[in-house]
């Protein structure tokens, strides 16, 4: 398919605009420089190889994965630096983890003792050696320990044979976490056991760094597309967002409303004011319902509407659950389809 | 993997319990036994040959793809009769289509003439034929033609080398498309283009297809597995549920929430009031936020509440959604796994 034109392309289909998404690595990494900081992008809204070596050939210090799976799949595509922002619980994950930890460095994070100690029973067993950095619970409250807690894990891992370490994680580091992240620094000073790194992370939280100057690192995913959901948190601005879903028009019977072949299938079921993407050619069509292989568009606010036949390009509300829906992504560049990437780190169990 | 524990099966997985579907399949095809109706079960649900081969070897008559690229995988592996309920657009899909109309006995459906007119050009190109149907508008408008449209497009289609008319669609095929359905075939019978084929679908549809006495067969695919959505649809009950994800307990710092391994890239975002799946081991817990690998289960309402490395059950809200996002399938028995599915047309493009 490399060098013919996008019409070639069957519908749906995920284009990826790869001027744009050069562009978003050079200005993500850019911004990291000028902090100072270390630059680790989450390979979850891609979970392709070749997108990440882009990704380090820019200056990245190395990747985060969000599964051992994922992991394994770029540890064998040459990747030596993998973080797994992820407590990895169950026998045979931290199991398979450990045998990773031979052949790249690998960091994971914890929140509990319980976390530490399942990877710690497996990197003994393997007799590998795993990094490990404690996860500050944000205001979010997904996963992560308070401080003090923070404190009593580091203090476990040190003493532990097999693991290191490596220091502290928070997610999303939004400049309303310094206190906290400040306090446990602090407590960790105060044991002798100093956090190396103070990895941070979130679409947004880059856009703070600045202000939590601890930081030694950030990961962001998104950034290399972007999506409407982003553009909606004022993220970023849709000139930004790379990824389209190419959608035919399938049925045309209604007034003022078409049938893409495009649904929750294709563009996953996630909304931004109740819309289930933003069509590029009508900005004011409402993507307002989707079936697993149908989009419905309103088109009543539109002075046109499209007949069958005719494309449409959706960006996605969140590409990165959409690039997990599909098994091929395709680079296009001024009309032409310059890459066509498959999906290596999709669809895997665990 | 066959033959061990499901223990051994790493979370976030998709389990098939085997007795359930086999029932779920025996129970519909002697439902449309007893209506003395053809059964074309929908492979959307579950996109596995092995378990389209039940579903003909309990008396289905062939199988309802919604895409050519599916068709083309049921195809090659061995499928002689299939039928696509979907308006195939574009040169590249119809060319492809009237290919695989050389292998098997190919169906499609059609909503205007510019998607007959567009098969057409592929099946005499191809010198292939193409048997088309009619789809009928239903209540819910998604697609389909008016009863004057339908016989238009009717006499278009007999008219047309290549293709030959072979009746009318419905979907929803609802009891109360019984006054349209029945206008539409006395047209097509007084035009002298009799409908050979009256199809009808849909898991609430089946229900109520008694009352539908023109049905020459039925499409549908949820009932394989059934979900969440279906039984709150009061369509099935739990007990004919046969899809469960496997979830581990990740993280449990907070007083009465915990944090399983699966979130929206494993069990999809679709809700039932406002939750993302029923947990089968706690029927009061609320699973009532997903990330993309994070699932946030709120236990206030029950008596005890999982540890770390717990492992769950959850019964998703649409399992043919969930398919999609998984490459494997594990289909288990007695506590054992007894198959191991390849999703073999999942995450195609088109």
């Amino acid at each position: 398919m490399r060098g013919q034109a996008i019409d070639a392309l069957e519908t749906p289909s995920v284009l990826i605009d790869m001027d744009i998404m050069e562009r978003n690595i050079a200005r993500m990494q850019e911004r990291c420089d000028q902090l100072g900081i270390d630059f680790r992008p989450h390979i979850k809204t891609h979970k392709i190889p070749d997108i990440a070596r882009r990704q380090l050939e820019a200056g990245a210090v190395g990747i985060a994965c969000q599964k051992v799976s994922e992991a394994e799949v770029f540890a064998s595509a040459g990747f030596r630096d993998i973080q797994i922002p992820y407590n990895i619980v169950g026998a045979r994950k931290t199991a398979r983890l450990a045998e990773l930890a031979k052949q790249a460095a690998i960091s994971v994070t914890v929140d509990s003792r319980a976390v530490v100690d399942g990877i710690a029973a497996a990197a003994q067993t393997a007799g590998a050696h795993i990094n490990v950095l404690v996860e500050l619970v944000s205001l979010g409250k997904r996963t992560g320990a308070t401080p003090g807690d923070a404190l009593r894990l580091a203090q476990h891992i040190s003493a532990t044979a097999n693991l290191r370490f490596a220091g502290v994680m928070v997610y999303p580091s939004d400049a309303v976490m310094r206190p906290r992240l400040a306090e446990t620094l602090a407590l960790l000073e105060a044991a002798g056991i100093p956090a190396r790194t103070i990895s941070g992370g979130g679409s947004g939280a880059i856009r703070e760094a600045h202000l939590l100057p601890e930081l030694t690192e950030m990961r962001v995913g998104t950034y290399v597309f972007w999506d409407w959901g982003s553009v909606d948190k004022v993220y970023t601005t849709f000139d930004h967002c790379a990824m389209r879903v190419r959608a035919t028009v399938v049925s045309a019977n209604e007034a003022s409303r078409v049938i893409l072949d495009a649904g929750s299938k294709s563009i996953h079921s996630e909304t931004v004011e109740g819309r289930y993407g933003y069509i590029e050619e009508f900005p004011d069509a409402r993507l307002h319902q989707v079936n697993e292989e149908h989009g419905y568009v309103d088109f009543s606010a539109c002075a046109t509407i499209p007949a069958v036949g005719d494309v449409l390009h959706i960006i996605p509300v969140h590409t990165c659950v959409v690039t997990n829906l599909h098994n091929r992504l395709y680079g296009v560049r001024s009309g032409l389809i310059e890459q066509v990437w498959d999906v290596a780190a999709r669809g895997l169990v665990w």
